[in-house]
């Protein structure tokens, strides 16, 4: 209810600041049986750690996280899996100079004004730092939705600011600090090197896709995937938009262009991105998010302080001068939390599935 | 669970089918002492009732809401409160073309795979009349939160297919039948006789706004109002993308221009579309959607049946060609129960906010 | 969140006052697929029905039962089934008299201090009335767990007031309008009779148990089958006590009586009720419950009036003299309820249960 | 859903295992504000401490809590806090012998039915040691009631096997291991060192209550504070029985008898328990439950193994004989988490409550 927990059925509840001494989460709900141990965790939180390029926060962070339960003899039980990432490169005096003032742009207005309290250093509740236990635990759905209906999720960016990112292959992904599906980076490391002097920050676009998605997933009025998908995407820091499939183009599309006809070989086409009528159709989800720029910049900016006077705020500090660089493994994980969500709904509701077609993907 | 109810504190609870006997919702969480009766409800359930226009379906429905509990002697109890809404002009035999097919882009084949049966007399449950409801649940909403807050809402096509709808006046939105913010909608008329000619149907843009919003509602991490309000739009049939404040635009923004700055006298600008790390700030919510063009049309589509074999698709009967036209008061509704929600929720949490700083708008 | 659902992946929202047009109830999470019609349904209403016997409150309702939405072609969808029945025999003025003063022992002080206002008409929502729907959707959720699992409810009372009634056996409980599982219920009348002649109320304790219950039932920590149990009972209005198994009698046991020793033939004994550490062991579900006299009695009370001046109540209309007579399918609803729930939740986090030990039952 | 969490509003979800490296919970919901450090959970977390007598079990744990989150210079922020409990004193070895086999009374039957898989060491997730987070939960909704309202919170030991306990005074309980109200506990001792020497265990009879109960909390339907009590006590370790006010002495008493009479000064008795309707009144909660005797005693038990076949089980190791004897501190816990939950929904529903009555308590 107070925003910390997502999802029911695979709840993940959130703690921690960005400057306290630990952050993690809860994960309740995972089936029994499944065999489970750090090392399934660590690699997706190495890909969102900071500190890894140039071109993000140079905060040294290990992210190593620990499980504190729900694991025996490398087995899950059925009981609540606690996972914890201790803090351990804080620089609370970078952040001083904010206290009383608000960032354009920046929670720390809105949080002052909810709890008349609020904690500063580093953003407190409000930093990116706290999508890390989500990576985490979305690496946990991950691993048991590959082994049971070899569902995989992946993710790259395709804008940086001005810059559109042609999509050439998956196999790029992994060999640049931009998760971008091109070989030749020089252009994105040219513009963000530019940013960076400019004492500035930028927007992204993100792709994020599951293929072998099993069929039927999604509840038809509320809990549609889309919603559900929207809802989890939205809830990542920096998020203001989110589209399904063909999503803002479908505006000028016809009926008969838009509807993915059905072949006996499969879908011809998927400008549905995965669902139909909230119900995922078993094609590929694919999903695609707007990222602001950062509000922590160097620019100076004409703000309030918490008297309402008017000054002017630079922030300095270590910040991302481009949240959506580190986005893409976050953008998987959320997304991982909503298949499995639904999928032990759809457990719940239908048993599994007596599914009487085979779910068909697009030829393409 | 399910997808069937909306909110938790202000939960509305959706249920019927689009050819069933009746259609409705039940409210648990209305605050109690608030005058309310049918003709609270009816004007909102009206604007989007089908068959005031030649531009969308000709089913003739008069949608005329029943309280069913919840009010006594004119005001709410705090107990649930049931609308019900009769259906009266079905006409199954409409549809029985469509029992062993599969519509490319319509619900009936994810539905089919979910639940191996499903009502397929006018899309069953995955109908656009079931916004009705949920219609009639934002009118009790919008009254609450405009005695309580004085916050309003209200919503307007921006495009139609191809054809943007440049924004004149909020005043012209109820003179014409598609919610245009423009005086003069014969381009608007020429471009839907063409494509009812073509037998096809389009998408369309929308926007829908809320003002007076009470500072600090929405929650840090997974509630953001962002996240929710993607959720609610996400959840109303046939929108496939969904923006608050500069959305997508903010990808190619830098920081110094997106953040909106704070003066003494207000906020400078509203890129954030309202909101800040998920919380209200006071300034307008702005929102955007995208809208699929309606699967049930004339053109003939290459599809399949039940049996998996290959056949051709056409729609008949009574639909509309663009399922935006009508979706104004529906997206207002679910802004509204959204606001509703998280006011509660902040009341709970918050005691009705001792707000330290008042709330300052856009000077534009 | 306001207290009128039950359940959540079966969800059960309830509304409607005793004296309004029609009480009923949401159905979310039903399995697709099960037939179901009115008559499926009827069987139980009309067990708890008033107005059967003398020894019940007279209002004569038929609470004939109406599926408004979620079944089709007599068979569920999955999708929400609501429930209808309407009020046909409401005397409001019954009531008049006890619009400005508070009975002792009554709901209506407590709903006129936490809302301001309170329908008076019938005790308005906390009429027992309200428990109608609640015995109708259990009839459902009873069909679908016979159908399932085998699992089936029955319930009886084993004392009225000062009375007990000893078990003699299962079979005569429909014989009588006491649900007294005995042959000769010539003491039960005069009891009741000498009751109604002191224009007095009186208590009641009853039992309710569940066989072929599925293994593995239930939460560990607070979802305790045990936990969700008592939740449910002590929702049905006048209850005060619950006990499973032994229950109090528990306290003076030794632990070397107590547990139920397990024989490869099966359990020894069953003063666990049917669950083990709050999961279901497979033995059947035992359960006892308080209900207290009702508070709406001829007898002269001395009590206040809204504004606080002493006063004298008598309260006439129509009255069971001891609710707990027609209460016995109410708690057979509720235990079904509860049943069904973690059914589907077992189904959800375990798929169904590989069950590597069969379930076994106490010999006796 | 998987019944780690408790509570909504004020949800505090919990995790570990007896024997795993720490325990601890998430409390999501405590209002921003208020003051908090470990100093003010410590003191009830020591109360119901393990080692402290030789009436319980001689695990040597110093059930040291640290705060990891929600915190900012000694205030709560609103954000989620993270209570952390180190495991200190396990030894795995003593539970060896019962890994293939199932103790007569215990939970592990139930959880190896369930997840087909259990961590046996110390009862894994079914320890009573679970309840230490609850406490350290219930002592920072305890401060906040008391800030708020003046509420507080006491049990005491009411029974012990079959040993009445009568009541003496309140100033008592504190001075003896027993949580006894009676100022010579010589009896309570011989009866255990008898037990002891038996080599078996004993149920317990408690009682707890609240003051200054905020008039208006609870929900009349289903979350009535009657079964949210329920439902709180009966998640309980062992607790098998429940009773609000008179409880089961009601099914005796007559509705002229059992309804508390209302005066200008107050209510004349308290048969009630603090609730009409489910509906808190102002008077004191009062709530009674039973719990049964340990399942791990040293005295030989008839069993069988995972392969079903028969043996005799002994269980060494170190356990409390009687349960209810550090039971008091985590009814009173559960008791304030209940009446938290309430009082923030109240806020949320009726807006912290007009209240046009002050609430009245009983004159005795």
């Amino acid at each position: 209810m107070s925003g910390n927990t997502f999802g029911t059925l695979f709840a993940v509840t959130n703690f921690g600041e960005s400057h306290g001494p630990a952050i993690g989460c809860v994960i309740d709900g995972c089936p029994p049986g499944m065999s489970l141990s750090e090392a399934d965790i660590q690699p997706d939180l190495d890909r969102r750690r900071p500190g890894t390029s140039k071109f993000v926060t140079q905060r040294n962070e290990p992210d190593a996280v620990q499980i504190l339960s729900g694991v025996y003899e490398g087995k899950t039980t059925g009981t609540p899996i606690c996972l914890l990432i201790h803090n351990t490169d804080q620089r609370s005096k970078d952040y001083g100079n904010i206290v009383q003032t608000f960032r354009p742009g920046h929670a720390d207005y809105a949080y002052f004004q909810k709890y008349g309290i609020r904690d500063p250093r580093g953003g407190g509740r409000s930093s990116a730092r706290l999508t890390a236990p989500m990576v985490a635990a979305g690496a946990v759905a991950k691993k048991w939705l590959f082994e049971k209906y070899g569902t995989t999720f992946r993710g790259c960016m395709t804008q940086v600011g001005e810059l559109p990112v042609a999509f050439e292959s998956w196999e790029h992904v992994p060999n640049n600090p931009f998760f971008a599906p091109v070989a030749d980076v020089s252009a994105l490391e040219d513009y963000m090197a530019a940013l960076r002097k400019d004492g500035d920050s930028c927007g992204a676009r993100l792709r994020v896709s599951a293929s072998n998605v099993p069929v039927g997933l999604g509840e038809p009025l509320f809990d549609k995937m889309d919603a559900d998908i929207a809802y989890a995407m939205m809830g990542i820091n920096a998020v203001k938009g989110v589209e399904i499939g063909a999503g803002f183009a479908c505006v000028a599309q016809r009926g008969s262009t838009h509807g993915d006809s059905l072949t006996p070989q499969g879908f011809a086409s998927n400008n549905a991105g995965g669902t139909l009528g909230g119900i995922t159709s078993g094609q590929d989800l694919e999903v695609s998010v707007a990222i602001k720029p950062t509000s922590s910049i160097l620019t100076p900016r004409q703000s309030i302080d918490t008297s309402g006077a008017p000054m002017e705020v630079i922030t300095k500090g270590r910040h991302d001068p481009c949240v959506g660089i580190r986005a893409t493994p976050i953008l998987e994980a959320m997304l991982a939390l909503v298949v499995m969500e639904h999928a032990l709904r759809q457990r719940a509701q239908c048993g599994d599935v007596a599914v009487s077609l085979a779910p068909i993907k697009a030829s393409v």
